[in-house]
């Protein structure tokens, strides 16, 4: 059983680490997260170990003012992703490149064109991560005053994915045939214009390059509200999620499975992926020093700043041992980002308190050990129908990606429940997606 | 003198050859221009001879709709050139990468943060060739019925480039400096917010990274009509342009000097590159064939789909031998389309002969000759103050940028008109233009 179905491993890369205060540690040099090498090394070490993918995170703004308590962060989203992954595609070979790109500030024929153009680049191996995006800060940078409300973002979305979809198969498979005697570039037979006219969108395509290798690229989701998992049931291939426990997470995974069953779908062509911040070392102290030292290094400053921009309201005017006080708005929420404040309200946590709790992953799963701690912990979720595999969310970057590679990957193979090698060449042949038919050649072969 | 003032050179790559026949001729593989390869081997092959920088061209839509005639013509712009740039950065050290992206259709944040991704993953090499959109092809991408008018268009666009360089700027030299003593990752007394309010845009910035390699991204200017020339003379530091004659391009960059100067600019802080296609062998009758070659291939009907583009009216529906009619529109043209198109009406010319005229460089000025001739054509104009360089434009590639490179630019060197080796690291030095201080350090030092 174990050796018919494997996990699927991404690497969540984000600056020089996930947590919080992952810059101050003295092992990382801070100034990496600005240099390409950085990020190469890391794909190269997560190709080495046959990960499925790489996988950016974005927003479309600076978090937060310039101030003395932003001066606190490392910026998380410092390269435009869909440049540094074309950056990365010439040096890799097989792993996948997913780059998160929100559906509300970039024209989708800017995007699908993006997309399309990274997927022939690396010979099949984008994903788009489609998100939202949720900040006033992102709103001011285009034009309105506050953001979207966030279902009038979700029903956006939802056509905005439409109008990709559809411009990426405007060109059928093998509609570009470069046929000299003939004079043909194109069969021109097989190349459609789309004439989307929706509530939000009016596009007229057809795409200006033909259809990818991967058909089109990944489809992947990371919303897990109520309209994030409709978005996801209809059209994603891919679920990044924050779940906490593995009961939670076997009730989201179900909830998701039967909503793609729902809309007609084979649940098994979505693949969820829950977080983990691993904390892996030879012996169990040792990880539990390199977690405790992080944490040591959050100032309680940073903190409320993460925690303010969670509650969409500044804490910072709040006493830190003081009860949370009600959110100035909801619009902006993730639903994992809800979910957190919600728990630490019902709990009664302070301030302070509601900061130490959530500081070290930002809502995903930690995990302190051994590798065999660990890859029991993976195991048991994987079995349990929890996950089809896990986004790898090292503290610190690169040292924790190359400790998981070098410690936890070889754990998983022994068990068989990780490839050793990869057998196929796109994102899709590692996932074990199928090939997306043109909607002209589906219909025909009915 | 020759020894102080060198020429810049430009590769101006397009597809499989600028030729409008390029795709059919023998010689060429029509799929190169869908694999990565082909446009990393001619940076190096540019890079290898000195060159100044590599330049793409681009829009937003496929030109004109799927059809047998369409069908004729290779597509010129297949990759998003940001993300082709990108991709070649880390396959060369010190050529510069220069791409266009419109200013119509692209939020000014998304590309100020694109291009300066790009100059910080290349080590200082990126431009920006800033050019408007003007078919209805792109405006219908874009939810539009009909492309901007050219007035409007090129307001919009001063508009956005004066917020793209605020945001470029939104970062002070020295403001990240990572200091994990200090607990500061950058100084918020140097990064700023922009607040642009203006008649088109409103965007609060700052920029999510920080001051770029050369301050900025080399800013590219490709227009000759009034709003262009009116546009380059505020903000450009290069201009590429379509010029015929010695005389007229003597008068263009005269005219333009004055321009930056009346703008309080130093002109020799805007240069001029005139496009020129070279067809260059040992023998000039071996270059005349190519050339003849490539004009024998040409389909009458593809000179009528490439002139209805021009006029904005379709041809075909008009006798070959007879004259042009006159234009449905020209909100769309740019300068030299129109003189083109003048030049035949003033001459009388039919519909085949105006074909025959331009199909071969698109306006652009032809050379036919032996490495020695072309050499001397190019030094006789640059001598004469016609042009600071030249943007070359093989007729076919990668073929005709390996026969200039092997060619022309080794007798170049001999006449100590051209570089043997980089010495600078970025565009800017390689151009000569002066690093551009951010307005709170020029203020500071006055």
């Amino acid at each position: 059983m174990a050796r018919d179905r494997q996990m699927r491993l991404g690497a969540f890369l984000m600056g020089v680490g996930h947590h919080a205060a992952a810059w101050l540690h003295p092992s990382v040099d801070p100034r990496a997260l600005t240099r390409l090498g950085h990020y190469v090394h890391q794909a190269q070490v997560a190709e080495a170990a046959k990960f499925d993918a790489i996988f950016f995170a974005d927003n479309v703004a600076m978090l937060g003012p310039p101030s003395e308590l932003g001066a606190l962060a490392a910026l998380p989203y410092y390269f435009e992703p869909l440049s540094l992954l074309a950056a990365i595609a010439p040096q890799t070979e097989r792993i996948g490149l997913v780059a998160t790109a929100s559906a509300t500030y970039l024209p989708p024929y800017h995007l699908a064109r993006k997309f399309a153009s990274l997927d022939h680049l690396s010979g099949g191996r984008a994903g788009w991560n489609c998100v939202t995006s949720g900040s006033d800060a992102e709103a001011h940078n285009f034009g309105l005053d506050h953001q979207y409300e966030h279902a009038h973002r979700y029903a956006r979305a939802g056509e905005y994915v439409d109008v990709v979809k559809a411009l990426w198969n405007s060109w059928e498979d093998g509609a570009l045939i470069a046929d000299q005697q003939a004079r043909r570039f194109y069969d021109p037979t097989r190349i459609h214009r789309i004439d989307h006219e929706g509530p939000f969108f009016k596009v007229a395509g057809p795409l200006q390059l033909d259809r990818t290798p991967q058909g089109h690229p990944v489809i992947v989701q990371a919303g897990s509200s109520d309209d994030g998992i409709a978005l996801a049931a209809a059209t994603a291939e891919l679920v990044f999620t924050a779940q906490q426990s593995r009961e939670d997470a076997i009730a989201f995974r179900t909830r998701l499975r039967a909503a793609a069953s729902a809309n007609g779908r084979d649940p098994d062509e979505l693949l969820v992926l829950p977080g983990i911040m691993p904390f892996v070392a030879e012996t169990r102290e040792e990880a539990q020093r390199l977690h405790d030292e992080l944490l040591a290094l959050v100032d309680p400053r940073l903190g409320i700043g993460f925690v303010s921009g969670l509650m969409d309201t500044d804490l910072s005017q709040h006493p830190l041992d003081g009860p949370l006080p009600e959110p100035a708005s909801t619009q902006g929420w993730q639903s994992r980002q809800k979910l957190l404040v919600d728990t630490a309200r019902a709990e009664g946590l302070s301030i302070r308190q509601l900061i130490a709790r959530i500081i070290t992953a930002r809502g995903h799963k930690t995990v302190i050990g051994t590798p065999t701690e660990i890859a029991d912990l993976l195991e048991d979720w994987f079995a349990a129908g929890a996950a089809d595999g896990f986004n790898i969310m090292p503290p610190i970057l690169p040292q924790g990606l190359e400790a998981f590679a070098e410690m936890v990957v070889p754990e998983l193979q022994r068990r068989g429940l990780f490839r050793t090698e990869y057998t196929g060449r796109t994102l899709r042949d590692h996932l074990g997606l199928p090939f997306p038919q043109t909607p002209a050649l589906a219909a025909a072969a009915e």
